[in-house]
């Protein structure tokens, strides 16, 4: 029973395919990953994860999906790199520790060109408990962007409905709810998100964005980091993580067969339901530090009574098979991550041990 | 028998020990991919991966070895973007399709920040047919660097011995020879190569470079284009790309266990010995269009008297169970890639299979 932050659990059916096939791929007598990147068996694998990726997504005509490497946090920078020319301005709205490293580093770039960002809303003086609502943030129309975090990985926090930030592009960081639940593309500029929650193993990134918008960047960087060049050359630009897209079309299959983004948002859900109902249940021992409108279905944070007692609960969890529940060093108490591949059944047994846990302790 | 340019052949025994593990990494219960990066389990990967690079390298003390993302394409970028600075200049010594890539990428990047590059020394009018020796360039002593390409992939061509490019830091991209032979580390300011030919699967970059190199790059970039922040996070500044480094640890511990670069520098030239002497006893037949100095030995090119030929020859060595003997697209022609993983037996079975090609068609 895999909580793990990420990278994490990933369904049984998508390993258990790769394990199958790992030294002879497609009758080849090889593994995928000793294939040519530009041969026939290994391009068939590359097209259909692009192709599941627009199908599940549903990404309208006029976008381009790309697969590439560095996670999140290369975005962070080529994001800035592309779109953010100088005497220009970019907005950031933060919500937590993952928006607040892209407003960061999208700002060093600002000082080395010479652009700026500014911080349209921020819900640091609240302890990140909290995702801003569009009317809050200060927005600047005139922005190259507006770039928000869909769900903050390590305080918990997550927009329940995907917010409408102005009139500026929208970028989304959605690394942690990517494909967890249904979401209009036509309402960003861009998406992206690291595999390594919901959709694979990390070493390869989604970034969904629309052709106009990849056309306004800058086109005199060096190729690899331009969005333009990869989107042009099919995420074939340069030798792409092979067997990562690989694990990541076998998730996507299983993503499909299982009902799609209706099916599994359903799922994702009710698994975070059944969690708030016993945090709630029990107010005197268990407290979720974020806004109740705010709570992640992704990641369940709470707190114990004591630093003592949420370390029992790890250690005492752990021994009965749930493991990754610690919380971020950053903030400490305990974080149970609900991604995709994690089972109800799993969940179910960590509420009955969660109730179990308050109940001897208090 | 897989002589792939790249991804390529990667030795069994670290796919086997991989596949037998695939579901249940030591005992976990996981897959190795669904451990979180910060677990000891997968940082005891990382940490041997990092190790063994350095024992097999023997990078000196002064070093950093590092694990990114990316492939070489990137870092010809980051290169240019760490340590070539506003009105100062790089030099670069271009022998073939890759080191031309690695100067125009430089190039783009020091016309954004108002910086140059020079070519020090060019082997295109000869059609990229020799590694051009030190004496034949033109280098300037007050360059950023000086970058050259140690083996091209594409046009076979190789420096038999590591040369010494003058006084600026030398910076040399190693993607398809790195871990094929002994080097002298300590004569670089930088050596780095994507996994995919030597190392491991495509995904992960190898980067070692000396430390008051490092120190000397840019410190106001965003951090994750920075090789000192990478250097100082021991590669987990981001999530890196587990499930490849621990096949790159697989690759390397098999590499030590099989007698390291000593032994592993002789195999390979042993092959490449052996099909070389084939192509020297049909001149008529065969023809390398590499000046015998500046062969290869990990990617053997030769052509045949004609295209038709050339694609009987393809198409009957993969009906012999050989793979992946297509020239690449841009110069036609064959191309035998005889990286570390591919084994003599393989190459004799080549070998025989060229001579007896070259009787029947005579």
């Amino acid at each position: 029973m895999n909580f793990n932050p990420g990278p994490a659990a990933l369904p049984l059916a998508a390993l258990q395919r790769a394990r199958d096939e790992f030294l002879d791929f497609a009758n080849t007598g090889i593994s995928v990953m000793e294939h040519s990147h530009r041969a026939s068996q290994y391009e068939a694998v590359h097209d259909e994860a692009l192709a599941l990726l627009r199908e599940l997504l549903a990404v309208p005509e006029g976008y381009e999906t790309m697969l590439l490497q560095g996670g999140a946090s290369m975005q962070f920078a080529l994001l800035a790199m592309n779109f953010l020319r100088p005497g220009r301005s970019a907005d950031y709205v933060v919500t937590g520790a993952w928006s607040e490293k892209a407003h960061s580093e999208g700002n060093a770039w600002a000082a080395v060109v010479g652009a700026c960002t500014r911080v349209a809303a921020s819900a640091k003086a609240v302890g990140y408990t909290r995702a801003v609502p569009p009317g809050e943030a200060q927005l600047d129309p005139e922005a190259e962007y507006v770039h928000f975090t869909s769900n903050e990985t390590i305080q918990g926090v997550q927009y329940a409905e995907l917010p409408r930030f102005g009139t500026a592009p929208v970028v989304c960081d959605m690394s942690s709810d990517i494909l967890s639940r249904r979401l209009d593309v036509s309402r960003f500029a861009c998406i992206y998100g690291g595999a390594q929650k919901n959709v694979g193993p990390s070493g390869v990134t989604v970034v969904v964005a629309r052709r106009e918008f990849l056309d306004r960047g800058r086109s005199d960087l060096p190729s690899i980091v331009q969005y333009r060049a990869h989107a042009e050359a099919r995420s074939l630009l340069n030798t792409p993580p092979t067997f990562a897209i690989y694990l990541l079309r076998n998730v996507l299959a299983w993503l499909k067969e299982t009902g799609g983004l209706t099916a599994i948002e359903r799922r994702n859900r009710d698994k975070a339901a059944t969690l708030y109902a016993v945090i709630d249940a029990h107010p005197a021992f268990f407290r979720c530090p974020v806004e109740v409108s705010s709570r992640s279905t992704m990641n369940v944070v709470f707190r114990l009574p004591s630093e003592d007692l949420e370390s029992a609960f790890v250690d005492e969890a752990r021994k009965n098979g749930m493991l990754g529940l610690r919380g971020h060093r950053s903030v400490g108490g305990i974080r149970a991550s609900l991604y995709n591949a994690v089972e109800p059944e799993w969940v179910s047994a960590l509420a009955e041990f969660m109730s179990d846990f308050a109940r001897r302790s208090a």
